[in-house]
């Protein structure tokens, strides 16, 4: 530890942004500032070593006082003032700086250096009372607040008393009269909490600040704090002294922030609000209403003039857009701080791309200064911003976009309705297998049970359809045709609009904004595919989710799902006699007519993907999916019974399905009968979807059209599983070619969505041409929880106490779930130099998620539609970093 | 490859038992007899690397006739005879032998040297016209079959049609001069069926023999015995050209088998059976009934001498009790074949600890020559298997041991009917935690449903009461107190009898053995516990459960469940009232109720096991378990709806439980809300655990009793779970210490039951004084497998096809589950050396399973009592593997 104390003022800074470790952030940025050349109030920065040697020894280093009282020097030379003159005092502020910012953590002290004396000194300088006895008071309250430990409310209260006293409703309108009265009962409040005076030594104050301000750092609410966001505890703060700068010393001063671009809208153009003759409380507490920066042009145009020019110096120097914070005193511009500006997904994009076109940055630092995450709001409908609204209740935000509609509760209504041409809204208290042909006609979805990966939400999802999940505040009645939520009744055929991104169910019907997917935006994702090295493909389980998919820029399908298409109208019923079937013929016979139905979706599928591949998932869930629900089936039985309604003939038929229903009913279906153990028990389930892509492809190739279908396994969890299939499965490849005399090339894989999988991986991958990793469902097991249950029971619990850091099923767990990732892709590897690797679940189109399958050298990422632009540019991302992590 | 011929004959072998790779074990085998100066019957091995040579190039090595001539000679001038010669012939068989015996698979053929001239030599020397003749015909039909590929049935059609024109039974009735004719007949097959003549030339007749053979390893069989049982293809087979000797030669000729002490009681004396005049195939065809050792004796006292010295001599050189088999030809006795005897477990104690006394082997040998698995024979009582009995069915063998008792078809009546005296055997369609207090007083379990790891086999083996799971044939009908198999009724009251080792389920009362744990089996288990590192610990719920476990020599309590406990009648209203409490108050107001009942448990468990550490799990299954079930309220609230009984409030109330049901219910409750995930959102029920369990062992300490608890948190899956969770307990350990004024050693550990778990162990170690490996739910969510879903469904198919070796839940699967297993353990131990580390799933009573376990160092396994001695055994064998291995 050599050095304690670093000065900084305008062209001369001891530090630099390259300090931020010693200086803290702020320290380091004024510092930063300082030698840019640009005004800044002048001071100096204890450093972070301090702070860590006074907590662990309980004292400061030797020669810590010497360095301060020389830059205070400094600083009494630089602005002319001296600290504790009774004639031109030099005022400076305390505050605190940490490596990272712990926004209202830390304590603050303003206005040191006013006593008895000096107070006068001020009045004289300022020529203004009012304004030194108000500085004073403050300093008092700060002072006794933080660095003594007096309650607040104890000089709240006078405050409060003597605007009683004097009838007036706000502080401003106290006069210097009574501010001088305030100081006086402030000093006795001080002296009776802590039987010691208001130290009028300017010394001693700030002596006292500095050792208040470190102390800070170990605060209950710091420690907390520090501990939520893994900061270690023994980074320490710095301190910043620095002198006072007052916006409120007439019309010649001001305060103001801004923007260097519009943060809205990305246009090159300052933006920003001022107010002329305040301080920056005054903007806080909303007493006065702020001018635009053009208000500034035209009062001060000399001072726009240099904020302009200083600002993008700024900019420049920053290379990104500049949010920053000024003071004018007195006819002189400050600037107090500047920092990166946050802004919206289109402004990002603007920005971006803007400061390519004007060489201010490369595209790969175009590329980094977009949040993936954002996109999702250039991708959908959405509310407008300025409309104002009712908002009846708030569910998950499960499926962005926005929908208004007339209300149905039944996936049949929908469909009636909107064949009719209305627009609705499906509600249901939640969503199944059963309800997707109304799902698919809906505007939007609206459920009041299940979480973010409910059947609904995944569905919803799926479909780039907006949904609101898990609504609790609303009881559905369904076969009431109506919702109740806070004592209020809408019942079918009222308008309700969703808000998918935010969650927010609103009465009524709302405007609305359409997505512009604007020139830059598809410039930008042209770099992102220039740069990225990971594959980004789509979930697809249609024709037109296809279309979706390739106009989204996905490479290829790497997961399309044919569960859903068992639900068609017109095959559930041969789905259910194959399930009902008494022996084998009856179900190749039910089959038998599946297939040409199976062969038609792979065609149009294959065929809008022409030059792609196509990974088809084999049935994956339980049979009894396709069948009624056993409860209801029990009941409806007990009650023809009961009630004697019924034939015979119909309650025994009944029984027979509650019979097939029970034994194929599972404890827990998530563990169950299904995926690839069906393949084994039922091969003719299998064989079928096998011939049907088989002999979709075969057509295809035979009118000239390339196709690359790839076949995979579901929930393989041994090697053996695998080989007998793909053995089957060849053999149908091998029989459709010389049936139908032409060739096409195949691949078959596998799920690896079980950890054993992934810890047997080296031997599955020898039997596998590709590994996708279905991460929901590893999730699930890895965890052991169960997503329909567990996002209603505990997780938001969890979440709440910080047992987990995000929602496993959104944000990829690559501590847990994320090594089974990593074992399993270094297991297959080693086996199968040639293995293609992909991810399939959710996270596939979840920015950190992406940059994880990145970083363990996935192929390719596959996601829904929707989000294959957000997968492109994280992607991206991923490859940069990991390159600049390569030095 | 040197040299491709070994030749033996007694007191000169070439090759030894130790060249098992080369000469097969056969040939090895008989080398060694050879040495040991045992009449063999003498002949020479082709080595098993002209197998490979000759299957690699389809040719033999050069060099290698000239080798079989030269032993072919060296045979002759052993036995005196010659072969092909038309006065004293030789004969020969040819027999194949690889390294491990593959029994039945490949081909085998007697008395070669015959044809239509040496048969008169044959005729000469026995003077046995009818002999000789059949033993030509039995070469032609043998040669035929296996060497030319003719169909045995166009030999055997002849045999027929001969004896139906003599109107004679048996071949044994067939004259000389009709085998002679028989001859000339095959001799006729060979040529139209072959196109060529059965070859005279002797040498062609064997060259043609061995060919076959050789050729046999790569029959369809063959390879596909190897492909189950992983037999390396390249391994090939040795081939054996030996001497034939001849049993059938008269009255001082004959053969048998025998054992060097009894396989059944393990007595000291030899045991066997023999024929006299008879050739080996006459023992198998089951003609005439062999006579016992003592005959022979009697018969031929001289070759009963030789044969007694002969096998002693073998058991001492083996150092094992020999199963031989034997031929005395006119007055000489050759040893056949001698291997390792098999052995009832009764038999391998006794005869493991005789050996001891004798010298013969050291206690660390005699403790690898007990099977750990045979033990459970000896634990329990079983069905005197002299009895006759009637089987109706065959189920799972879910828990052993054997029961009678009159049938009774709900807990309720298994209760009244116990209380008056009565023997009960509780039969269920399946069983669930309501149905305990009728299994606690029953003889046994009978379920329809459910496989080895079913609530009924779990709970039953934990009880150490026979039971029979998954007896499909079974229909159980519970209202009408009865159950169906094949067409026949059984009424409650009727008696049946369960044998739970082997799964039957048989007709009326049947005599019983008890089991006899007799001083050797003590003795037995001393040395394990002496040479044996891994500790051995029970699953224990109840008093009498840890009274038993110390009686099997546990080591401490490695898991005691406390939901068994809330299932209690004089518990579960209070346990209701808890789950349906409206409020943090209600609820607590119950738990009051239940501690002290808590509190006795543990009280008498800890008091059991005094010096012991007792691992406690507070409460794991989701709370649902312990309310009424869905479906049975729905169909009882709808009938009452529609009937009109019940008044209003009785409705309400039961629709006010469907509603709590309803709420609790999940779709996986494996997978849900449960284990200390209930800890964390309902921290009342761990707090009221944790204080009973601590007010428990602070009142015993109190009467100066040593007691050493340890809080087992279940269902972990983060470090923060377990972290918050350890805070709470040991706040209360604290203050109970502080109230009660005495200080008791205590540990807060828990189960590693989850995949993230194991992968995150070393964070989860960091807060963790032990693990203990649940491998019952491990393995459910490693495989995705829901035990209660896949016992049923597919396991039965994935084993019989050979996806899975073994039943997972039976036996850990060390290649996925205990891939996870090893992986938390080192990561565990890495980050806490002091970390205690154990598994408590059905595995670790499991022979297998315990020796990984001790392989991966863990500190115990823990098993239901009854398995205590079969750990403690397979533990001591995992020790001395170790050693060895370690050299």
């Amino acid at each position: 530890m050599g050095r304690y104390v670093y000065f900084f003022a305008k062209g001369k800074a001891d530090g630099s942004a390259k300090m931020r470790d010693l200086l803290g952030g702020k320290g380091a940025n004024l510092a930063e500032m300082a030698n840019l050349g640009i005004s800044v109030p002048p001071g100096f920065t204890i450093t972070t070593e301090v702070c860590t040697y006074y907590i662990e020894k309980g004292k400061y280093p030797e020669g810590l006082e010497e360095e301060i009282k020389k830059n205070l020097k400094r600083l009494e030379e630089e602005t002319g003032k001296k600290f504790g003159d009774a004639d031109n005092p030099l005022l400076v502020s305390v505050r605190s700086g940490a490596r990272i910012s712990m926004p209202g953590m830390m304590d603050t002290v303003l206005n040191l250096g006013l006593n008895d004396t000096t107070v006068n000194g001020l009045i004289k300088q300022t020529g203004n009372e009012r304004f030194a006895y108000d500085a004073y008071r403050r300093l008092i309250q700060m002072f006794g607040n933080v660095v003594m430990g007096i309650e607040g409310e104890k000089f709240e209260e006078l405050i409060e008393r003597e605007k009683e006293a004097k009838n007036v409703k706000n502080d401003i309108d106290l006069t210097a009269e009574d501010l001088k009265k305030l100081v006086q009962s402030f000093k006795e409040v001080v002296k009776k909490e802590k039987k010691e005076e208001f130290p009028q030594d300017v010394f001693k104050q700030l002596r006292m600040a500095i050792n208040a301000v470190f102390a800070s750092w170990n605060n209950r609410r710091a420690i907390n704090y520090r501990k939520i966001h893994k900061i270690p505890d023994d980074w320490g703060t710095a301190v910043n002294v620095q002198a006072m700068v007052f916006g409120n010393m007439g019309n010649d001063s001001g305060t103001g922030v801004g923007f260097t671009r519009n943060p809205a809208t990305g246009e090159k153009k300052i933006y920003g609000e001022y107010l002329v003759n305040a301080q920056g409380e005054d903007v806080v507490a909303g007493i006065r209403t702020p001018q635009p920066l053009s208000q500034l042009k035209e009062d001060m145009p000399k001072v726009y003039q240099e904020l302009l020019e200083v600002t993008q110096r700024l900019e420049k120097h920053y290379r990104d857009v500049q949010d920053f914070e000024f003071t004018i005193e007195k006819g002189r511009l400050y600037l107090l701080q500047t920092r990166t500006g946050k802004r919206t997904a289109q402004a990002a994009v603007k920005i971006a791309c803007d400061m390519v076109k004007e060489g201010l940055i490369t595209k790969e630092e175009a590329l980094m200064r977009v949040e993936p995450g954002q996109l999702n709001q250039l991708l959908h409908r959405r509310i407008d911003p300025e409309a104002k609204v009712n908002i009846l209740a708030k569910g998950l935000p499960a499926s962005p976009g926005a929908a208004t509609g007339k209300i149905v509760f039944s996936a049949d209504r929908a469909v009636e309705l909107a064949k009719d041409g209305e627009k609705v809204i499906l509600v249901r208290r939640e969503t199944s297998p059963e309800d997707i042909h109304g799902m698919a006609v809906a505007q939007g979805i609206l459920t009041a049970r299940g979480g973010m990966t409910s059947h609904a939400a995944v569905v919803a999802r799926g479909m780039g359809k907006c949904c609101v999940a898990g609504c609790e505040a609303i009881r559905v009645e369904e076969k009431e045709r109506k919702f109740t939520v806070n004592g209020r009744v809408f019942k079918e055929g009222d308008f309700i609009t969703l808000d998918g991104s935010t969650g927010r169910v609103i009465e009524g019907k709302v405007p609305m904004l359409e997505p512009k997917l604007s020139g830059d935006f598809e410039m930008l994702m042209r770099w992102a595919d220039e740069v990225r090295t990971l594959g980004v493909r789509a979930n697809a389980d249609t024709p037109k989710d296809a279309r979706m998919a390739r106009q989204m820029g996905a490479e290829g399908i790497g997961l399309c799902r044919t569960e859903h298409m068992f639900f068609g109208e017109d095959r559930l019923p041969f789905v259910q006699k194959m399930i009902m079937a008494k022996n084998k013929e009856e179900r190749e016979e039910a089959l038998e007519k599946l297939e040409p139905m199976q062969r038609g979706d792979f065609k149009e599928i294959l065929r809008e993907m022409e030059g792609l591949p196509v990974i088809i998932r084999l049935l994956d869930p339980p049979l009894h999916e396709f069948l009624p629900n056993y409860e209801n089936l029990l009941v409806e039985i007990n009650t023809l019974r009961l009630m004697k309604k019924g034939d015979e003939k119909e309650i025994a038929e009944k029984e027979r399905i509650l019979e097939r229903v029970l034994a194929l009913r599972e404890m827990n279906p998530m563990l169950g009968h299904r995926g690839c153990r069906l393949g084994i028990t039922f091969p003719e389930v299998y064989n079928m979807q096998a011939k049907a892509v088989f002999e979709a492809a075969a057509e295809l190739v035979q009118e000239g059209i390339k196709v690359y279908p790839e076949i995979m396994i579901p929930l393989v969890a041994t090697q053996r599983e695998l080989s007998i299939l793909r053995e089957e499965i060849e053999g149908i490849a091998q029989k459709v070619m010389e049936e139908k005399k032409v060739k096409f090339e195949y691949k078959i894989g596998t799920m690896i969505e079980l950890p054993r999988a992934a810890l047997c991986a080296d031997k599955i991958a020898e039997v596998a041409d590709f590994f996708s990793f279905g991460t929901n469902d590893l999730t699930q097991t890895t965890f052991g929880f169960s997503r329909d249950d567990a996002e209603g029971k505990f997780i938001p619990l969890y979440l709440e106490r910080k047992i987990l850091k995000d929602d496993p099923f959104q944000v990829l767990d690559q501590e847990g779930v994320g090594e089974l990732v990593r074992i399993g892709t270094e297991r297959g590897r080693k086996a199968n130099k040639d293995l293609e690797i992909g991810i399939c679940g959710e996270h596939g189109g979840e920015p950190s998620s992406v940059k994880f399958c990145h970083r363990v050298k996935m192929n390719y990422v596959s996601c829904s539609p929707y989000r294959v632009p957000i997968a492109r540019l994280a992607a991206a991302q991923a490859r940069l970093e990991e390159k600049k992590e390569q030095g």
